[in-house]
C-alpha cells in the first residue's frame, strides 16, 4: 500500500501502537535495570547513579599534536579518551617504511615505538583515565605499549582502565585493517584476553563492532546479528583456548553506530542486551556478569552530509539521544564537519557539548530506560530481536560467522543493504535533507588536505633515531622470543603478550613486532 | 534525601518506572488518537497523514525586509508564514509619531497602513499560505488589512486561513503590549471570534499563549494552567456576548513554549489536551471539535545562551523532538544567535533545517505519539494534569484569570518560579552547559545593533506620503463609524469589526484605529 512506512530495516511500522501491541512479560522479557535479560539497562542506577562516559574518538598527525587535541578535550570536561591511529600503525608498517608513503599521521597518530606512546599521553594521568585505542591486527603491541608506558611512569597495569578494539572478523568485512588469517588472528584475541585476565583485570581485550558493518550499509538489524555473531566466534575461540567463560566473558565489550531512527536505534540497543544475555546464559552457562552487553556508540559517520554542514548538528543531537535512550557505555559524537576532513577543534568541541546538553539539560539521565512501556518501543524491541536472531540462524546454519564471512556471506548482504538504501536515496522514498530534499546553491565548502610529507619526513627521522639508540642484543633476543611464542598463541602459557611486552621495552617497533607475527602466520588474502 | 531528581516543574522523578507507574485507563484517559480526550492527538493519522507546519517567527525593518525574508523560508522549504510587528504596530502608535522613536521596525515589521501589508505579502499566494500574526491590542486592525490585502487581490476571505494571537490577559502578565482595560479588551476578543465565524472561516481569531508567561519564568505546570485559565476567560466572554460554544470552541488556538526537559514537555502537551477536552465537554458542553486542543509551539527562547551559540543548535533540536512528539500543529524553531540579535538568515535557515531532519530523518513521524504506554510518560502526563488542575482549581477559586491577573496572583507566582531558577542556576543544582557547566573563556560574541534611524525616517515618510493621497472624507467616515461602535463591542450586531475594515479599505493607519479605540474604552493601569 501506498502509505506503508519502513524503519530504516525495512521493519513495517503502524500508524497507531496500543496496549495489546508490544506485549511483554516484564520479570521475563524486561526486567528492572541491572537484572536479567538486562534489556533496560545492565546496571540498576545507570545514569543517574553515572553518566556515561564522553569518549571522543580523536588523532591526527604526530603524537605530540594528538596531545594537544586530548588535553584540550579533557578540559572541555571529556571524560575518557579515544586514540584514532594512522593506518600505517593499524597495518604493522613504520613510519619511515616506503610502505608508508602518504599515510603517516593522517587518518589518526603515528606510533612507532614506545617512546611516541609516551608522549601521547604526555600529562594524563593513566590510573585516572580510561583509554579506547581502535586498533586491531596490531592490538597486542599497542595495548602492551600503554602497559609499559604505565610501567616507566610507576602506574600498576592493575590500575589500568579502557578498551583495545581487537576485534578482527569484522576488518575482513568492512573495515580491512586486517595483517594475518582468521585463525592465528583469534589466537590473538585469545592470548590478549587470558593476559588482561591475569596482568590488566580493569582492561576490555576486546571491543566487538558493528560500526563499521553499519557504516558500510549494514541495517540496524544486520548490525547487531553480524556483530553478536562475531561474538560468538570469539567466546567459541577462547574456551577452546582453556578459558573458562567466566574469565573473559565479563570483560568482552561491543560497539555500535546509531543513526537518525531514534526509535529503531533504541529498540536495537535494549534487544541486543537481551539477545546477548540469554544467548550467554543459554548457550554458555555464563555467569551474570558475563550476560551484561557493555557498548560503546559512535554516531553514525555516513548519516552526515557534506551540504550544509551544521545541519549535521542536528543529526548527532538526535543520535545522542537515541544512544542514551538506549543505554550506551560511553560515546563519540562526530563533529558536523566530519563528512569533510578530520574534524576541528571547533567541530570537535561541539560535539562533546552536544553530549553535555543531553546529559545535563535535557532530563533523560534522570531516570532509567525511560521509554520502557512504550507500545512502539516494545514492539521494536521485540521486532528487532526476532529479526536479529533469525538471521543469526542463518550465520549459524552456515558454519557461524568465520565461515560466513570467509564465503563473503556478511559482505554480500551488507551490500546488498546499501544499494537499496542508494537506491531509495536516488528516488527519493528516503529523504535527506539538504541532498535529495532541501538542497541548495550552497557550494560543498572545500578543505585543502593538509601537507602530509612533513610531517612523515619528520616522523620517519623520529624512528630512525630510536632505532639507533636501542640496545641492539637486547632488542634480538627480545623479538626472537616473540616469533617462539607466536605459533603457539591458542594455547595457554604460550607466553606472547609477555613477549610482546618485553620487545616493547626494548623499543621493538610496531612494524617489527608484526613483522614476526607475519612471518609466523602468513597474510589473509580475501576471497 | 541527596539523590532525589526534580523536572523543572518540581515534580520528583522516580529512578526506575515499572509497569504499574503512569497506570491509564486506554480509552478513558488516552483514546486512539483523533477521540476524545485527546491525549494522544487530535487526528487520527497526526504527521504521518501530513506533517506539522514548520512556521518561523518573522519580521524586522520594513515590509519589504521581511518579504524578502518570507520568501527566502518559502524557498528553504518552510510551510506557514508567522510575522513579527514591531513594538509601535503592536501599540497602536504609527511609525512617524515621536512615540515610535527608536522602535520602528526593531523587534519586528513595521505596518501602518494596508499598504504596508500588501507590499508585505507580495509574491504570496494568500490562499496557499496560513500565516500567524503575532498581533493582540491591535489584533482586529491587523486581521482587517490581510482581509483588505486578499480582497483587493481578488481572493476571498473565506480562502484565508491563519491565526491572530489576539490573547490580551497574557499581555498584563507577561508581555506588555496592551493598550485598553481588560473589559473592552475581551468584548473585543468576542468580536473578532464573531467575525471569522462569519467572515473568515478557516482564521483561528485566537491563540491563547502560554509561551511568554513560560519565558517570563513560569514553570510548565504554570503555563499550562496560566494559559487554560485564560482560555475559560475567553470562552465564557464569548457566550456572554450572545455566541454559541460551537461557535468559536473549534477555532480556539493555542501557543505554548517548548523547553528542554524532552520528557516533561511531552507530558505537558499530552495532559493540555486532556485538560482541555474534559473542561470544554463537562463545563461547557462543547462538541468534540470544540474539545481538539490545537497548538502551535515555539522552542524557548530563555533556555539558550550567548554563550558558546552553537551550542543552541542541540538545545533546539531537542526542542522541537520534545514539540513533535507532543503532537504540535505548528513549531517555530529558533535560530541559535537568537541570544545575541535577530537571528541571521543562516541561523534562520539552520533553525528550520533542524525541523526537517526531525521530521524526514528521524522517524518520528511514522507513527502516532510514539511514547504511548512508556510508564515514565503515562506517570508525568498524569503528574502534570493533577498539578495543573490543582493550579486552575486555585485560580478558579481566586474568581477566575481576569481577577487573578488584576490582583497580581499569576505575576507573582511566575516571579517566584523564575526566582527559583535563578538560585539553582547559581548554585549549581540547574546545569546550563557554557555557563555554570563547562564554561570557556570565549568572549560573548557582540553583535552590533543595527541603525534604525534611516529605517525610521523612511518609515516615517511612507506613512505620510500615505496620509497625503486619501480620501479624507471618507476616511473620517470610516473612522466615525469606529468610534459609533466600539463602545457596543460586546453585543452581537455591533458592526465593530465591519466597521474597522472599512477603515483599513480607507486607509486608515493602525494609529488612527487604535486612537478610536482608546477614546471609547480608556487604557489599561496595572496595580
Amino acid at each position: 500500500m501506498s502509505d506503508e512506512r519502513l524503519t530504516p530495516s525495512g521493519i513495517p511500522i503502524e500508524p497507531v501502537y496500543r496496549p495489546g501491541d508490544g506485549t511483554v512479560n516484564y520479570a521475563r522479557d524486561l526486567g528492572d535495570p541491572g537484572e536479567f535479560p538486562f534489556t533496560r539497562g545492565i546496571q540498576p542506577t545507570m545514569y543517574r547513579g553515572r553518566l556515561w562516559t564522553m569518549r571522543q574518538y580523536a588523532g591526527f598527525g604526530t603524537a605530540a599534536e594528538t596531545n594537544a587535541r586530548f588535553r584540550h578535550l579533557l578540559d572541555a570536561g571529556q571524560t575518557g579518551l579515544s586514540v584514532a591511529f594512522d593506518l600505517p600503525t593499524q597495518m604493522g608498517i613504520d613510519s619511515d617504511s616506503p610502505r608508508a608513503a602518504g599515510e603517516v599521521g593522517r587518518v589518526g597518530v603515528a606510533i612507532d615505538t614506545v617512546d611516541d606512546m609516551h608522549v601521547l599521553f604526555d600529562g594524563i594521568r593513566l590510573d585516572e583515565v580510561s583509554t579506547s585505542m581502535t586498533i586491531n591486527a596490531t592490538a597486542a603491541t599497542l595495548l602492551a605499549m600503554y602497559v609499559v608506558v604505565a610501567e616507566e611512569r610507576g602506574v600498576r597495569a592493575s590500575a589500568l582502565s579502557g578498551t583495545i578494539q581487537n576485534d578482527i572478523l569484522k576488518e575482513y568485512v568492512a573495515r580491512g585493517t586486517y595483517i594475518y588469517p582468521a585463525e592465528p588472528s583469534l589466537w590473538l584475541t585469545a592470548e590478549t584476553f587470558r593476559y588482561c585476565k591475569e596482568a590488566v583485570p580493569g582492561w576490555n581485550p576486546i571491543s566487538i563492532s558493528g560500526y563499521h558493518m553499519r557504516e558500510a550499509g549494514a541495517t540496524a538489524v544486520q548490525e547487531l546479528a553480524f556483530t553478536i555473531s562475531n561474538a560468538v566466534a570469539y567466546v567459541r575461540t577462547a574456551l577452546g583456548a582453556g578459558l573458562a567463560v567466566d574469565d573473559f566473558a565479563p570483560r568482552l565489550s561491543f560497539f555500535f553506530a546509531c543513526h537518525n531512527d531514534l526509535f529503531e536505534e533504541v529498540a536495537k540497543f535494549r534487544a541486543a542486551r537481551r539477545i546477548w544475555a540469554r544467548l550467554m546464559r543459554d548457550r554458555f552457562a555464563a555467569s551474570d556478569a558475563g550476560c551484561r552487553l557493555r557498548f560503546h556508540t559512535q554516531t553514525g559517520g555516513v548519516t552526515l552530509t557534506a551540504q550544509q554542514p551544521l545541519t549535521n548538528v542536528v543529526r548527532v543531537a538526535v543520535q545522542t539521544l537515541a544512544a542514551t535512550l538506549g543505554g550506551t557505555q560511553s560515546l563519540h559524537t562526530n563533529g558536523y564537519d566530519e563528512a569533510l576532513a578530520l574534524p576541528t577543534a571547533e567541530a570537535a568541541t561541539l560535539a562533546l557539548r552536544t553530549q553535555q546538553v543531553v546529559a545535563f539539560e535535557s532530563g533523560i539521565a534522570a531516570t532509567v530506560d525511560p521509554l520502557a512501556g512504550s507500545h512502539y518501543v516494545e514492539a521494536l524491541t521485540n521486532e528487532v530481536e526476532r529479526r536479529t536472531l533469525a538471521l543469526m540462524a542463518d550465520v549459524d546454519a552456515r558454519g557461524g560467522s568465520v565461515a560466513a564471512i570467509t564465503a563473503g556471506f556478511f559482505q554480500d548482504e551488507i551490500a546488498r543493504s546499501a544499494y537499496e538504501y542508494q537506491l531509495a536515496v536516488e528516488s527519493g522514498n528516503r529523504a535527506v535533507v539538504g541532498v535529495n530534499r532541501f538542497a541548495d546553491d550552497e557550494p560543498v565548502p572545500v578543505v585543502p588536505a593538509p601537507d602530509y610529507h612533513a610531517l612523515e619526513a619528520a616522523q620517519a627521522a623520529r624512528v630512525a633515531a630510536a632505532r639507533s639508540v636501542r640496545d641492539a642484543r637486547a632488542l634480538a633476543t627480545a623479538l626472537d622470543a616473540v616469533s617462539a611464542a607466536a605459533p603457539h598463541a591458542g594455547a595457554a602459557n604460550c607466553g606472547l603478550m609477555a613477549a610482546i611486552v618485553d620487545a616493547v621495552r626494548a623499543r621493538a617497533t610496531v612494524g617489527e613486532i608484526s613483522a614476526r607475527l607475519e612471518a609466523a602466520y602468513g597474510r589473509y588474502k580475501p576471497a
